[in-house]
């Protein structure tokens, strides 16, 4: 039996739809039923079912977007600091092996030479470089939490996405917002991520972090011109000048732009799509929703 | 009536000492009484009492000592910077004013000069600052989500001791431990903490941070000089070379050493003694606890 926490957040439900497909039990808890932020009921709760893998959706990131973190810095790190910490401990009495799910948005940029950075690389964008979100900091601190951790693997997702049209979607953002970012980044396609966690642990990959990204990277510019040819908008997407002008007109807090090197997740033997061939399939499959304001 | 949190650590030992002593009605509780983890459980008891002023004294500070901190990251980081954010939003919504226990140890050293930081200074022991203990870094991020309340005292403690023998007691640390580092600090007596801290609320004092230290700061060859005097303890007492010794011999998580300047508790009206009048009243009056080891 897999339990599932956070299952009706925008990752936990493409988790459901994963589970459901490939036909393996599993049991999706509400806080309202079970308070997993109490290790002792938590516990109690897996010895009940004979839970043999926990997968941690659960978290804050905040509505509409990542800014209401830097005003419900509570939630915020209770939900991605400290919650990852008492799961451990509620899977550490009961020796139950359990997946996270982290976030790439813990670093900014890429290594000195352009390449992704690695698992093996500290955070470059949190509360100890000083120059980040408050959710990138609450992440960050949530991995320093599960850092000696014997039993958990540590899945970082980075902008999601996925054919359905949905504010959660990067796609979808892309495609509605008044002005545009051009940025360098590493994108997760959710199906390939939640594909990829899976693998980890289906094939009893080595605990750990994982890089759970497609392959490559690309930048917005790209992902406008996919967009515009499979999609087939014609009209022009307009862009901030450069980050100073996005901080100024757009969003206040820093957002992260990186690269990350997915390399150790297929050296488990995971074929991970690269993000062009990802991005494409998703606007091929693209399905709109009419409740979304209508792309002109 | 007066509502206090962690009332049985040796912070709130002392508050409930002193709302005794000043006939304060009060009540003292306990988690396992009021769930003030939890914000609404501790807004209906705040309402049901009729509060008119919360103190909260709840954290973790780690058995024997800080270094237990390291390990027990997420009862630190959930008790020392959750926690306080919790209160805030149970206070915030019955309206209800209150006062929370932090600590000076988020700085290290002094100002270029030598003066003592004051509480306009950030904190340069921290996350941000990369530099610190978990402790430390929990309890700036503590202070980070009570930044912006209204309504709120933050009461920094630094190095409490008093007249009692306790494990907890600084002096009773320097007449035990090993070897001593010689640093120079800024102290609290335990009574002048909590006398200074309720002076900001009777007197309504602008809410925000004060540094409840005694005035000015000393050394610990100064304090070890007054122990002989004042207890006749003729026997030496050894020091660490430096504080590289020190990390290498003694502890490996690092200490904050610093002195903080208390000009705005003074200029309420608090007439605070100084570090050397506080440390030898302690001494005049000291009781020993047999049940601690001896010293020789």
């Amino acid at each position: 039996m897999i339990v599932l926490l956070g299952g009706s957040g925008y990752v936990g439900t493409a988790f459901r739809r994963f589970l459901k497909a490939q036909e393996i039990p599993f049991e999706s808890w509400s806080r309202v039923e079970i308070d997993y932020y109490d290790p002792r009921a938590l516990r109690q709760a897996l010895e009940r079912v004979g839970a043999e893998f926990l997968i941690n959706c659960a978290g804050y990131t905040g509505k509409p977007n990542v800014d209401a973190c830097e005003i419900h810095k509570t939630e915020c790190l209770l939900g991605n600091a400290v919650l990852p910490g008492l799961i451990r401990q509620a899977c550490e009495e009961v020796g139950l092996p359990w997946g996270h799910v982290s976030s790439g948005c813990i670093y900014s940029g890429s290594k000195d030479g352009g390449q992704g950075f690695t698992e093996a690389d500290p955070p470059n964008f949190c509360f100890r470089t000083n120059n980040c979100s408050w959710y990138s900091g609450c992440k960050a601190l949530g991995e320093e939490c599960l850092a000696d951790a014997d039993n958990v693997y540590v899945w970082r997702l980075r902008i999601p996405f996925d054919h359905r049209d949905s504010p959660r979607n990067y796609l979808s953002k892309v495609m509605r917002y008044d002005r545009l970012l051009d940025a360098a980044n590493s994108l997760s396609h959710l199906d390939d991520f939640v594909a990829a966690c899976w693998h980890t642990w289906s094939r009893r990959a080595p605990a750990g972090i994982y890089n759970c990204t497609n392959t490559g990277y690309t930048t917005t510019r790209d992902v406008v011109q996919w967009i515009q040819e499979e999609l087939g908008i014609e009209r022009e997407f307009r862009f901030f000048a450069n980050e100073a002008e996005f901080m100024q007109l757009g969003q206040h807090t820093p957002r992260s732009n990186c690269i990350l090197d997915n390399a150790k997740l297929r050296s488990t033997g995971f074929d991970m799509p690269t993000v062009e061939q990802a991005v494409r399939r998703a606007l091929r499959q693209w399905q709109w929703d009419n409740k979304l304001a209508a792309v002109s």
